[in-house]
Parts: C-alpha cells; structure tokens; sequence
C-alpha cells in the first residue's frame, strides 16, 4: 500500500491510498498577488502569518511555501527566492505544527528550503524536463524527501493524457534510477480547464486510476485550475473533489479557505470510509452550523479547531 | 453501449453511460408524507399538480409516481392503489411532458399505470424475490417496458455486495428468459446509510462498477439514504452523487427541489463529458444566481425552465 510520508519536526501526514485525503494549502504564495510580493519585498509578513494559521484552522494539513515573488529592486530570483524561502519556512515553522511543501521553480531556493525545513517535507516540484530531473532529483535523494512530479515535460503541457501518463512513468523510472522509491513520488497529472478541454475531468479521473494501479503512486493536483473562466465555480470544484477522491486522488494544493470544497472533501472522505465513525464529519457540521448562523469560516474553523485541542494543529507562537 | 429508452407520448428520455445523469424526481409518493395520503383519499390533487410542475422545473426529466397509500376508509391497497395510480398518472401526464416511472409494491397498481401510461414508462420495480418475478417480468414483457430491479431477494437485503451484486444477476438472467434484454433493467444495487454502516460508499461505486462492466446494465438509487440520520445531510448527498456518477451510476430517484445536489449532478455531468460547451452548467449557474439574490430555489429554475422553451418540460394543461 503506498503511503507517502511528510513530516514537521513534531507531526506526520501520510498521503496514502487508505487516508483522508490529504489538503494541501496553497495560500502562501506571492503569484498573482501583488499585494503580497509588495509585502514580502518590504519585509512584511503579516499575511504569510495570517495564511498559515487561517489554513490550518480551516483543515490543510500541509502546508505550501512559495516565495516566488520578483523585486522591483532586484529582479534576480536566484538571488532574492533562497533567502525569502528560508525566512518563510522559519517563520511558518514557528507559528503551526503542519508539515510544509516547498514549491519553487528556482533550484537554489528548494535547496534553502531543504535546509530550513524541520522534519520531513514534501518538495514541489520536479518535471519531465530533462535539466529540472537532473536538478531536482538529488536534492530528493540527498534530503530523503518525498516529490511532487509534475507531468510535463521539454515538449510542453500534451493534451493527449497517454503522454502525460508516459512523463510521469518517465520521472518514477528516473527516480528510481536515484534509488528514489515510487512511494516518495506524488504525480500531479496536470488539471485542465474542463470549460476550455470538454474531457479534462475524464482525463484526471482516468489518469488517477492508471497512475495508482500501474505506477502505484499518490497523486496530487491544483485542483482550482478544473473550474478556471467557469461561473459558480466552487460548485464544480466541489464536484470535481469528490469524483476525484473516488478515482483515487489522495492529495492535492488548493484553498482550504474555502467552506463549500472543505465540505466536499470531508464528505467524500466519509463516504470513502476514511472518517471513522462520520467524528471529523459531525465536528465539521458543527462549523457549518456556525457559518449558517453567520459566523465567517474561518473564524468558525479556527473556533473549532481550538475546541479540538491538538487536532487543531496550532502551536505556541515563538517568543 | 447500454441505452435504456424511457418515453412519454411525446419526450424521449435515455438513461446510459455517455448520457447526462437521469433524475427521477421522487416526490409524489404518499409514503411518510401524512398530509398527501389525506389529500389523495379527500380526492384533492393540488399538492401531486403542484410537486409534478415544481420538480420537472427543477430539473426532473422523469417523474416517479406512488399511490401507495393506505385509506382510512378502505385498509385494501389492492382495491384502493390501482384507481388512485391511474388518476394520478392521467393527472401528472396531463400537466407534464416528462415520462414517467410507475412505483408500486401492488402488482394490479402496476398494471393499471402501464395501461395508463403514455409512452414507455420505466416500471419499478422488481427485486429478486421468486413471487415478486413471477409476476412483475410477465408485465415488463407484455408492455415491453424498462425496469427497475432491486437487489434484494427472499432473504431480504445482505449487507455483502457480492451478495446483492449475485440477486442483481440473477434478476438480469430471468428476465433474459422471459426475453427482456439487460438494457431494460435498471439495477439499483441498494444504499445504505453511511452513517449507520462505514463501507456504504464504498460499496456502492464498487458495486455500480461491477453492474456496468459484468452485467452491462445501467444503474439507479435512492440516493438520499446514503445520508440518513446524519447532520447536514445534503452536503454527504451532494459528494456521494458525484462519486456515483463517477463510478458509472446512471440514476437516482430522488428530490429535486434542492439546489445543492442538484448542482452536484450539473458540475457532475460537466466533469463527465455529458454537458456539450457547458450549456447547461452556464443556464443553471444563472438560476443559482437568482437564489443568491434571494429567489427561492423552485421559483428561479421555473423561471428559467420557461425562459428555456422547449427544455423545461411543462406542457399546457388540458381544459
């Protein structure tokens, strides 16, 4: 049974066939948000402690650091990603219990992160681009880390899932090659826009089932993507969820701030019988409850998540 | 590909694998609603008028019709069903042009909604109880109608879904014998609630896999069991019938007066393929539009099923 291990220094998330499905927060991260690159330029990391601690009231158990964010006053990522990275993962470190994904496309800041990060994280991401194998994949293996892998490759995204499933067996055989076991790979198959490709659900949902039963690997995805230019959007992510979870989707990197996709989620994990006894179902209808009688989600997760004692997974703020 | 064609003297309704999921919408059915059995035995109809316009509006494309009903006057189902199923169906097929699926555990009740009905009605249902066989397949036959087999037999419901996936079997094999091919049955493998038996999900997306691969038939439920006794039970349904739809389910019966799940089945049917440029999903994104700006749920879809034309499915009411 595969089951992908990641770890803070003090808590353990297994991505695995058999396990709640596995949330990942994608919030901290400056892509599209200018006012937050603004913030981190100026040393502001006000929303990045915001982020974190919201995200893991409403339910990531993961969460993913981006510092991919470009100075007006030095335009050199190489330069500016390693050292922000380094002071975000400290930082997110000190404030919650979660473990973290470090996700850059600059080889340098995954390396800082490696270093910064306690326990065991999940590294985001290796492609089947044959400079990123060469440069990702001994990092994996010189920090024993698990990797999201990323079904592309040097020709591009392919619309044919045939040839994303061959770039993901690629990257696993290449990692093995590394003596990278299959289990400490999570294959992102690549979410289309199903209002631009009429099949992009199907191809996820096929593309999940083979990725498990012929690589036996977890997998992962940005699951807003699905919905992008779509009206009322929430409501097909909060389909796609769930049918996803039953192809056997066991991660992916999405908003948790989100009440409609959490409900579908914990739905579908019960219905997957991953929730034993309907517990996280029932304490998870106590915060609808709360949002129905007003209560902002956030502010209700987090209310819920400090009644739950440890499950809440906050930690005593740094002195 | 198994197609299964339901009509009414002037709809055609197919239920199968490469088609949008079939909604059968429940409501009119005396059973556990104490003030329609009152109704129907004081000769009142508005509620059934009333509950045929509402659910077609929501998005019905066939309508399930029980007489079920136990008079005070009368304690004689086998008197009293069979002219209420006639009235009824003559009442709703007036008002509505959807087909429509004739439920009674009477066989006379069943008969006499087969000479009522315009069309080709679905029927439903059989189980595999040998008396049950004996006299429903004959009626399937004689009208050349669909059915709806319910895998439970003379030793009730198992809680093994090898065992209700065997009565299903044994269902499509004796109605082979009468010369009623496997695309006029419409299994409904049994749901059972989630919260009172863990693997009930699980069991069904097997179960529904199972059906459609080794028996070829399409598949149908009661779909809001799967949430009984739970808290914020629509939020499970509205999980549970995108994993259904995923794992190859084809119908459900079940209300669709409810916005949630019926939003689930759009976003589901968009995910599948089965909504060609998202049309659908873009005119019932504008429906929930209405209700966020306050228009009950009922009112705004029969806005835009009139706005629609031809696709709302009502039809002049007869003088």
């Amino acid at each position: 049974m595969t089951r992908t291990v990641v770890e803070s220094r003090t808590r353990t998330v297994t991505i695995g066939f058999d396990e709640p499905f596995c949330v990942i927060g994608e919030r901290i991260n400056p892509t599209g948000r200018k006012k937050l690159a603004a913030e981190l330029e100026a040393g502001d990391f006000s929303t990045v402690e915001k982020d974190a601690l919201e995200q893991v009231a409403c339910g990531a158990m993961v969460l993913d650091i981006n510092a991919g964010v470009v100075y007006n006053s030095n335009p050199n990522p190489n330069e500016t990603e390693p050292p922000l990275m380094t002071r975000m993962i400290e930082l997110v470190q000190g404030l919650v219990d979660v473990p973290l994904c470090i996700d850059s496309s600059v080889p340098a800041a995954l390396e800082a992160g490696l270093a910064a990060a306690q326990g065991r994280p999940l590294l985001n991401s290796v492609t089947g681009e044959e400079e990123r194998l060469d440069l990702v994949l001994p990092l994996v293996k010189k920090y024993n880390v698990p990797v999201v892998a990323i079904s592309n490759d040097d020709t591009g995204i392919s619309e044919d899932p045939d040839i994303r499933f061959a770039v993901a067996r690629k990257i696993v055989e290449r990692a093995a090659d590394f003596g990278i076991p299959a289990h400490d790979i999570v294959v992102d198959p690549l979410v289309m826009p199903v209002g631009a490709m009429a099949s992009a659900g199907q191809q996820v949902f096929a593309l999940v089932r083979r990725l498990r039963e012929e690589l036996g690997v977890n997998t992962t995805c940005g699951a807003s993507n699905i919905s992008f230019g779509l009206p009322h959007r929430h409501g097909i992510n909060a389909a796609f969820l769930p049918m996803a979870i039953g192809a056997g989707m066991t991660s992916a990197i999405m908003n948790p701030v989100r009440p409609v996709e959490m409900e579908a989620i914990r739905a579908a994990n019960f219905l997957m019988n991953h929730d034993d006894n309907g517990y996280d179902w029932i304490k998870f209808s106590r915060v609808l409850d709360a949002v129905e009688a007003g209560t902002p989600y956030p502010e209700a997760a987090r209310a819920s998540a400090d009644a739950g004692g440890s499950r809440g997974g906050r930690r005593r703020r740094r002195a």
